[in-house]
């Protein structure tokens, strides 16, 4: 399961994927890397999860910095939807998180690893934690390539859209209780996850980044109305 | 200036307030930590920055999780503004991010200390970042405590509006050549910032969390028109 360590006396880190990804695009911008450090990492199943590194660099500009940052694999998200007569539906995944303890509600979401495309995690992140089979072509490119955080994370994010309509096994979502008593997510991972069926108004009410960018993808991108406020 | 080390052999931060803001409010959810070890940390000037934990611990639904989390300050992110004519405005600042060593194109944002209000945090930010002078009471609460992540980061972001015509010194922003020519940031943090004014048009060309999160408080709570495709 998951294992966490740290490496301050070794540099296996310098070999990784994740590590060499982040450097190549790092050093492409001009910067050049004076000193490097690992404050920590977390692995999982043997494979490198995050990396948390303080870098000492020098800029273009000639300006000295010293920063910290948290190195991960690019991720998906996904909105799920449908009409129930002129109303929309979006199914959501409900589980614990670290972050307070508390149940929130999300769109379905996950890491792409090293040898998937955005897509194929999509489909397959779907899949894991509501059921839904989708193919990957009739998956709806909303915005790919969209940067979670400048200062801390080096994290992007692709989002996708979902019409359930489109899914090879939609008939199975059309009965919102039966739904909500199954149960998803990867048991390896320790994930225990519930799904619903969220009204465009209850969305409106959860504050976060994740669910104000996707109301905004609802609202421009997938054309669903919102009359905000 | 910045230093960071790592906490394998002591317990320190288990007594800072970072932690302990972080704990209660995770007790509070009824989970039940079971074991929590430091997996990196940063500090800045002494006091702790940022706590990287993996922590195991057992839901009130009974079910055993082990994650990692990056314990943070809350933040403020403030969106200035003026208009020329009927064109709005928005003053961003430019800098350097380690994320990927580009020139990143943001609003004014950073930490709350722990004992400044989100509000005082704004209006020093601000100051600090761009020059504009504010008083606390001319800021625009857009949305406070809107989470930046579910998952990784422990970080609530608060959002302000600052009309740049209600600033003290707003006569020195009317020269938009004058002002791209100066220099602002913390130089003791290693800032080096430009600030510029931009477009409607060209913030909604950069793809960040943060600004499609700024363009929807533009649209909506700030009701400065976005006719968005």
């Amino acid at each position: 399961m998951f294992e966490s360590k740290l490496n301050k006396d070794n540099s296996d880190w310098k070999n990784s994927f994740l590590f060499q990804k982040w450097e190549k695009k790092f050093l492409n911008s001009g910067c050049k890397i004076s000193d490097i450090n690992c404050l920590g990492s977390s692995t999982y199943g043997g494979s490198l999860k995050t990396l948390f590194l303080s870098v000492k660099f020098v800029t273009p500009e000639n300006h000295f910095m010293e920063r910290s940052i948290l190195i991960r694999n690019e991720s998906v998200v996904i909105i799920p939807f449908r009409f129930l007569g002129n109303q929309p539906r979006f199914l959501c995944v409900m589980q614990r998180r670290i972050t307070d303890g508390n149940i929130s509600i999300e769109f379905p979401a996950g890491a792409v690893d090293d040898f998937k495309s955005p897509r194929e995690a999509a489909v397959l992140e779907l899949y894991e934690e509501t059921g839904l089979k989708l193919k990957q072509k009739k998956l709806i490119s909303l915005k790919e390539n969209l940067r979670l955080s400048e200062s801390l994370v080096d994290e992007i994010v692709h989002w996708y859209g979902c019409d359930i309509a489109m899914c090879d096994n939609k008939n199975d979502y059309m009965d919102e209780l039966k739904i909500g008593k199954k149960k998803y997510g990867n048991m390896g991972e320790g994930e225990h996850i519930k799904i619903e069926f969220i009204t465009l108004e209850k969305l409106k009410k959860i504050k976060s980044f994740h669910m104000r960018i996707a109301l905004s993808f609802i609202n421009n991108e997938l054309s669903i109305s919102c009359d905000d406020k």
